[in-house]
């Protein structure tokens, strides 16, 4: 018999996940437990790879969102069972995880607080969406030595700000982290964490070093563009303007039904609220890697393959009205697409 | 040594649950597994009467929504560890739960689903917010035998029916329950459902008359009064208007910042929705239940009692040009709130 490796369980689990059987899903998490892997090696290697390869799927449109919910479902309780075979030993301060305001992207948070709990850590986990006015009520009452903001998307990067401005009003120092801040400090910097993290690891390094010499924090909110924070609050408006003139341009559009529509100006409003993130932590890329994934997502729904940069094209000049420096990056938007589409 | 009683261990969850002990809290429901209760029990007796109660002392401002969302990730917690410890050993065809799009409160169906699959159900749990596109894809490729839609508040209602159509255009039957829901089958059967339940063993025996012998399925859509639809996809609008025109009614309005401001919409833009709810399901109860809990959720946070009446008259007008049958659940809304306020 040849030993057990979470790695390779991965399509295993999924499949009895995207089948909707939990007891064998939650049987392979819970049996690489029995062979004597961590909770953390388990959430590490098998359920948030599983994770992962479902956005992967869901993207080049192999899954639809109830797929997606159905095995998002089973792996938290995955997550939780194996989270629930040990016992927590915490002696730390407490470090509060939350997602910013309207992300409901619950489970890589969730993730990153069992595995910080299984280093001993003392974690209060806040999940999806939470508010910044109710996070000093429980600052307040429960004196945390530390934040941790989990950031899925770039929706919500002002979220994150307004978290972390509650937090250092408190003089409470804050780690960012999560997919939308991925590859380096900058972007969780901007938006005005104290600390950048792109693993459990390294979290657990900077949350010790705070609590052997606790940083000044700054009291003064984080400074945003407000331009920004006005386009990503009028995206719809601008997309609805943008439909308008693409209506004009593509007499065809005439017989979209109210669906087509509405997805088109939702699609329009999306790529708006990205220019505006890509804005708000002056990183382009925010907007190139979106660009990127949407070409995955649309072409595999049988969109043409133009369908984007003529959105982005019509867009530009609206998002540049109420957000001057957005034409900047919508313009390197634009570059890119056209790198992308050469042969 | 007196025998354990979940209902008695409600409060000491709770409290374990708000000072984010998650080994404590679990601990109290594994304790009663391990005493021989049912996981049905315990759901049904000390978890849901939990949640039940955080939702009461958030509405008398005792609890922040990040006090919220910490007992409810821990209440998760320990539905889940309750889940694991029992083997399901299904033989049913496949009910899928589900909440609407939009709705994110997937706790109570998550219990429910739990509950189901106690008893030899197969179900498949879809969790929060299923687009009820997507819902007709996994249809198609899981074929089940019955939709179960849970519904928790009525901002969700025509969601309830979008869902219901998907499945009923399947030939699918669907069951509908949950608080928005509650008290008789009459809401559920206006959103299009087949039945209703009020608890988990309502649901079982009308699944078990289902499978002996399969409903006739209607195949159209379910008709709803397109202007309640239209006024609660305007509410905002609405809110915003009703809103000047109490800023010159009250110029002490002129100091409010904007937080204030923005509250003050929101508030008045979530009456709107009630008052549209209730029109869908013909329930002017839809309105009247809320318009108590706010009276509580205000008062307890230092708002004049005239706040809501004030607000329900200005939006009255407005409301009936969109919708002119939301006039009369309006002024029962009004009627009551003077009813109410007499000593």
């Amino acid at each position: 018999m040849t030993a057990a490796n979470p790695t390779l369980m991965v399509d295993e689990f999924l499949a009895h996940a995207l089948a909707g059987d939990t007891r064998l899903a939650v049987g392979i998490a819970m049996g690489l437990v029995d062979e004597g892997f961590s909770a953390d090696t388990i959430i590490a290697e098998l359920l948030a790879p599983a994770q992962h390869q479902i956005g992967e799927r869901w993207q080049r449109n192999e899954l639809s969102i109830a797929d997606e919910h159905l095995a998002t479902g089973i792996t938290d309780s995955a997550v939780h069972a194996v989270a629930n075979a040990y016992e927590e030993t915490g002696t730390t301060g407490l470090v509060v995880v939350a997602c910013a305001n309207g992300d409901w992207h619950a489970m890589a948070a969730r993730m990153f607080s069992e595995q910080l709990r299984y280093r001993q850590v003392v974690t209060a986990f806040l999940g999806a969406s939470t508010p910044s006015s109710h996070l000093g009520k429980f600052i307040d009452r429960h004196r945390p030595e530390a934040l941790a903001i989990s950031c899925s998307l770039p929706f919500s990067f002002a979220g994150v700000t307004s978290l972390t401005d509650v937090a250092h009003s408190r003089g409470v120092p804050v780690i960012a982290g999560g997919r939308a801040l991925h590859g380096a400090p900058a972007r969780a910097l901007a938006l005005g964490a104290d600390a950048w993290c792109n693993d459990v690891d390294v979290a657990v390094v900077q949350l010790d070093a705070w609590r052997a010499d606790p940083p000044h924090v700054r009291r003064e909110c984080t400074p945003l563009p407000s331009d920004a924070i006005e386009l990503d609050g009028r995206a719809h408006e601008v997309a609805a303007t943008a439909l308008d003139t693409l209506a004009i341009r593509f007499p065809s559009m005439a017989s979209y039904d109210t669906r087509q529509i509405s997805r088109t100006r939702e699609g329009l409003a999306d790529i708006v609220r990205y220019v505006a993130a890509a804005v708000l932590v002056d990183d382009p890329e925010v907007l190139t890697d979106y660009l990127d994934w949407l070409d995955v997502a649309l072409s595999t729904r049988g969109f043409p393959p133009t369908a984007i940069a003529t959105g982005l094209e019509t867009l530009t000049p609206l998002t540049t009205e109420i957000c001057p420096s957005s034409a900047s990056v919508a313009h390197l938007g634009l570059a890119h697409l056209t790198a992308a589409s050469r042969p």
